[in-house]
């Protein structure tokens, strides 16, 4: 809901993770609607099997859980010197690697962490186990920074009145808190402005049904749910002004991979004359690939589609395929929101430009 | 699966409606893939509520369904004269009318009825009834002739080799037998090609899913399980070489109601280069609504939205948008394929043109 704070009104955002008294605390996505549950990961091996199975999950979310377990790791370790830390680290950071392959900020996140681990050679063991549980914390902070700041220079692409579509979730609980296409959404709001959101229930995980309908609502914003197929209906009846995601990997081209469906709303949004935004911060641009091509694309289980809460709804033995994301080729993106400013292309540059200013 | 006819292979296929004895079976659409279960439907109040419920789906077989429940509702009837029997056959076309507005076939399979107890004006009542009964069984067969014709003339569109996409289930379930997109592709497979099938699951009611790859299945056709935000994907990776759906509506110029999720199709598959095609029996078009502007989109319960075999997955209190069909305006379909042969843009002439010779 929205709160007074200070001189304007602003939402007083849940935290999806967080640490307290040196606990890392997650919310358990995959109970959501149903029930709003914190669950402490208290090993490398929790965080590791919580990003797989999705209890978190959103590309910034899963970059500062990375960061924790590295932390986590570090904490727990018992450690007498330099290397032997090192080793404790570099085990728990070969186990985070290996859970989800697209989504940039979880090596940026790891990467953050072993850069403050080299920073600290020479220094006590126990005080770089320190540094590295402050880095942990530092980055949960910097990513709901990122996310006020890159919902303050999208906000200003939001007509009032406007609706706008989104795919997955890409808000609160897709990152620290905040979100990325949703918190450009509650920057509009908390600036005056009326917005409506239609929110594509997104198949196979239904992130959009259980995720973003339940977070909208507690926020009082209005929402209407649609099955993913319904999204181009609505465009052409004119009810779409634009569309806003977020993502998991841009490449320096700006081609940028997101949820599985993304790909689909910007050919769509194209062939309407409607803006497609993506939102996302400059932790999620991976200046090492050129194009979307170079993006790995995780497939998941056959499962995510058969099954749905446990109920079979396809027939034994059916064939499948399951990509968890799609690259939507920077031509068909109006423009990138991130925390540096609204980017528009030619991505070559505007991207060069923004990952220089955040260093 | 394939066999052996005459000098050719052909598919065996279920009946998804029948009359056997004089008394009307239908396939209990909702309780597949996990059971294959005939239920007997003895009064035009069962009639009714199996379309409404979906029990029975897919524009032929609600068409033929409805001119059963008129045979039903005359067989039954305890009326001495022709005037007695219209009252009563009138009252279950007033129930029939009432289910499910967007499918021409419903009330083309209606209009046959009326047509053939005007016909029969002067006879005996009980010669009335045996040829309003008589009726609904040649409608059974004149469905499963024109697929059957549809499927041969359609077959020629696709390339040995082929990778189909179809959406919700145009197949023998959704007709008295063999199908209408489906058809074409057993027709294909029945000419020797080689054909794999991409079924788009088809949100809410999940009748690719649960359906298309249950026949195809049955059949040995190849076919794949994606979700319906997937289907851009894979046009992009060159994937599909051409889409095919069934139609619940064909307005004069060509425009085309049909499953929610179609028009999308015809926008990715036109954004790609791909050819979109529509198969459907000329009992499908209505030449008293101009464009597709005129057809009546039925809109369904919230509650195919948010419960998923009775399980919720969203939010108690949502809102939910749920039209049950969309409009794909004729620009974007390549071709549609009647009985009658495959009809070219401009629609208005090659339609007109079909009508005439079918009468």
């Amino acid at each position: 809901m929205l709160a007074k704070i200070g001189a304007c009104e602003a939402f007083i955002m849940l935290r999806t993770v967080e640490w307290r008294e040196n606990k890392f605390f997650i919310i358990e996505q995959n109970r959501l609607p149903a029930a709003l549950v914190y669950i402490e990961l208290r090993s490398v091996e929790e965080v590791a099997e919580a990003i797989q199975s999705m209890k978190v999950r959103g590309a910034p979310a899963i970059g500062a859980a990375a960061a924790a377990g590295v932390a986590i790791a570090a904490i727990h370790s018992s450690a007498q010197t330099y290397d032997e830390l090192q080793r404790d680290i570099d085990a728990a950071v070969k186990i985070i690697r290996a859970t989800r392959p697209t989504a940039a900020n979880l090596f940026h996140g790891i990467n953050r962490m072993l850069a403050a681990l080299r920073a600290s050679a020479g220094a006590p063991v126990s005080e770089i186990q320190a540094r590295l549980l402050r880095t942990s914390y530092d980055l949960l902070e910097e990513d709901v920074e990122a996310n006020r700041r890159m919902g303050c220079h999208g906000a200003a692409l939001i007509p009032d009145g406007a609706s706008v579509l989104t795919h997955c979730n890409a808000g609160g609980l897709a990152t620290v808190g905040y979100g990325t296409a949703l918190g450009v959404v509650r920057a509009a709001v908390e600036a005056g402005k009326r917005v409506h959101v239609y929110a594509d229930e997104t198949r196979p995980r239904l992130q959009g049904a259980r995720l973003t309908t339940w977070e909208l609502m507690r926020d009082g914003i209005p929402v209407t749910l649609i099955a993913d197929n319904m999204a181009a209906s609505l465009m052409r009846q004119g009810k779409i002004d634009c569309v806003i995601t977020g993502a998991d990997r841009i490449a320096a081209n700006g081609d940028a991979a997101n949820k599985i469906g993304t790909y689909s709303l910007a050919v769509l949004a194209n062939a309407h004359g409607i803006p497609m935004y993506i939102a996302a911060p400059m932790s999620t641009v991976d200046l090492s690939i050129e194009t979307g091509a170079g993006i790995p694309i995780e497939e998941r289980s056959d499962k995510e589609m058969t099954h749905i809460e446990g109920v079979r709804i396809a027939p034994e033995g059916v064939n499948v395929y399951n990509p968890a994301f799609d690259v939507t080729p920077a031509r068909l993106i109006a423009a990138i929101i991130t925390e540096e400013g609204v980017l528009r292309p030619p991505y070559e540059e505007s991207l060069a430009w923004a990952a220089k200013r955040v260093g």
